[in-house]
Parts: C-alpha cells; structure tokens; sequence
C-alpha cells in the first residue's frame, strides 16, 4: 500500500527554504486579507490577477489596462482605489478584468512560493475547496502562512490548522509545526471570530475600522473557487 | 502606573533577528535535551558550563581539563562519553567539575542569543524557578527555543507557552507566537508527556532508546536552580 501524503505548516516566509518543495503542492495563505480578497476576486469574475512584490510594479500594470490594488500595513497606499478589502472588493464590477495587487505580506508569500508547481490560495471562506483538491491531488502538502513581517500569526496559523485538521486522517503529520498548527485549529474552530480577537493583528486591524472584513475572512465554505498561480498570474481551478 | 513588561516566543533562532533583545531577558530552552541537562549539571554541583558550537571547540576544552560533551542527532558523538542525557549527569559526580557542551540545536540557540545582557537556561524541571525569576526582574522577556535544525518544535513551543502562562496576567502578550505557545499548553498542561508523544522529535529520541529522558524532561519543577550566561559560562543565579 502506498504511503499516505504529508502535510506540512510553514509558520513565516522566513522559514520557507527549510522545506522540501519537490513534488508538493503549496497552499498560501494570508487569511486577513490578501488571500481572502482574491478568492473574492476571482468568484467575481475577474479574469486572472497578477500578485506583485512592489508598488511600482503594480502601477506598471495600470499602464498596460490592469485594476491596480497596493496594500502597506493594513492600509491602501496613497493614489491607489483599492487595497486588499475582500468586502471591498464584493462591491466592485470586476467581469472580465485584470488585477496588478501587491501587499504587505501575502504576495510576498506567493512569490516565494512560486518555484514549485502548483501553488493554491487558501483561506477560511473557500477552505473546504482548498481541502476537496488536495485530497484530489494526494501530493506532500507544504502550507506557507504569509504571516506578518516574517513573523508568525495567529490567523494564517489558524487557517494551516484547519487544513491539517481536515486532511487527517488521510495525509500524516510529519512536523511539529503542523501538528502545533492542528491543536491551535482545535481550540479555536468552534468560534474562530471570538478566537481571533486575541491576536496582534486584529487590534492592528481593529483599529484601521475594519471589523466587517475580519469577520468576513473568519467565516468558512462561503466560496467553492481555488484560484492557482499559471505562469504568475492567479486564475480559478 | 508603569506598563507592564510584556512577554515575546521566538520559535526558532532564525527567527531571533527579528526580535529586540534590548533591555530584555533571553530565556533559552531546549527540552530535549540540553537545558534540561544542563540545569541537572548544575544543580549537581559542577562549577560551570562552557556551552560552544562546534565538536572542536569541546575537545579542545577537554585538553585544558573539562568534561567533554557532544550530542548531534540525538547520539553522543563517537569519542565523547556524555552528550546531553540528563538522567545519566544525575548518576554522574560532577562536584567542582567545568563542563564543556556542545549539541544539535541548544547551544547554538545559547550562542546567538548572547548578545542580550542577560541569558537564562530553562526546562520545565526548572519552570517556577524561571518563572519566579522573570517576574522578581520586571523587564520584557523573549523565550527562545532552541527547535529542530531551524524548525519549530513541540517540546520547546509548549514550554514557551508554559513561561507564557504562569506569567499572565502580570506581562502582556504581544505576539501571535506568545499567544499561539499558550494556548498551545492550555491544551497540553494536563498530561505533558502524553501530549509530547506526537511530535517528531519523540519519535526521533524513543526509537534511540531514550524514554527515560523523555519522561524525565516533561516533568516540572524538580529543581530550583536556574542556569545563567555569565561571561559565556553557565552558572546558577
């Protein structure tokens, strides 16, 4: 009988090179709000997004006829319409178009992650989505949290918990931080919304007036789309 | 009224730079095996503990008259007679002994957190002694574990999250990390060796044959010494 897959958590960017890309699908996450707000985007039609590292890369985009979104410490960054708000993002026509978006954490996370293959974008409203496809996939699983600033959070480890705690028993554990991960996930899945609001981010979040778009990304299965990076550019499934 | 000092976990030394030591106390653990070991080294009367990073740096030592130790991957290294079991120190007369240690993961977490003013060593043999420690001082403090080769672990984690508890309400927590870790020994504290028989690092030692260690390390608050950096020697407080 074959081994079952393995799943793995990668709490920061920072530790990402400790892992084994090889034959593994790679799940990134930034749950407040990057990786939220495309799933959101991407349900709405848009046709694909292009996750980019600079400012200056995303107005480049504008140029050429993209939506161009810029996110810095939670906030929109001057001369730019949007951010990373997937309510925002809920109220917007996107139809047919393109999105240049760059943020603070999140598409950092992508970038680095984008030496693998196959490189899906989870978060809590499209996670038994995320979790159908990695049991269609049966590969090693690396979860990559985007963290805050290289250091781990509360919500994306949430999230990597969730997603261990949903492939179990079918994949093994073979790391302390996935397993870490899964026991986090079992304290908090009865109310992740009252859970979260413990965390760094969230007071940082907070006080940005946000509420409506942190209790957005804790809700779970809103969405059914996975978006999956194709030569840089994020596209459903 | 004064802030209340607030309380850091660094879950692996890569993630150490990210951390602002100024003013701060380092807390180093390294479970399995190395600060348990060493907090039973000095508690046994050894006069101090020279911590260094390389096998060559312990020989040399050795030639100048200490005891010379080595683990690496859980195994004495061939020609050292003691590595960093603590239950063969505790069979060992060490009275007025200097000890040279190097190991996989906790000296080097030792070394780079050495740059602080103060350093102390803990294992959950020496919990409320530590704990006791850190609230006589009043400063910020930073728990940093020694992990596995880069990687978070379960043992060091739960550990962090057991200084974190004991701690609150008296220190704030500041970071995911910290919050993550205690909630992470809320979940653990009622049974610590059963909950530590999941993690990777378990199945690394036991199949060393090395339980007793293991059943050793997870109990709490057998000694009240607390192992301090002075000058790049461990002795007690």
């Amino acid at each position: 009988m074959a081994d079952r897959p393995k799943v793995f958590v990668c709490l920061t960017p920072k530790l990402l090179d400790l892992y084994d890309l090889e034959n593994t699908v790679v799940v990134v996450t930034d749950v407040l709000r990057a990786t939220s707000a495309m799933v959101v985007a991407l349900n709405k039609g848009i046709d694909h997004i292009v996750p980019v590292q600079t400012i200056e890369e995303s107005l480049a985009l504008k140029k050429e006829g993209y939506m161009a979104a810029a996110e810095r410490n939670g906030q929109i960054v001057d001369g730019f319409e949007i951010g990373n708000s997937p309510v925002a993002y809920n109220t917007l026509d996107l139809k047919g178009k393109k999105l240049a978006i760059t943020t603070t954490n999140g598409t950092k996370a992508i970038q680095l992650s984008s030496r693998t293959e196959k490189v899906l974008i989870g978060a809590f409203i499209n996670l038994q989505a995320v979790v159908q496809e990695l049991k269609n996939l049966q590969q090693n699983v690396v979860i990559v949290c985007a963290g805050w600033k290289d250091q781990a959070n509360l919500e994306d480890t949430l999230f990597a918990g969730a997603v261990v705690y949903h492939l179990l028993p079918k994949f093994d554990i073979k790391d302390d931080a996935a397993f870490i991960a899964n026991k986090l996930y079992e304290a908090a899945k009865d109310d992740l919304f009252l859970f979260i609001q413990n965390s760094s981010h969230y007071s940082r979040l907070s006080k940005l007036g946000i509420e409506d778009d942190i209790r957005f990304c804790m809700r779970t299965n809103m969405y059914t789309n996975v978006p999956v990076l194709k030569e840089g550019k994020l596209v459903n499934l």
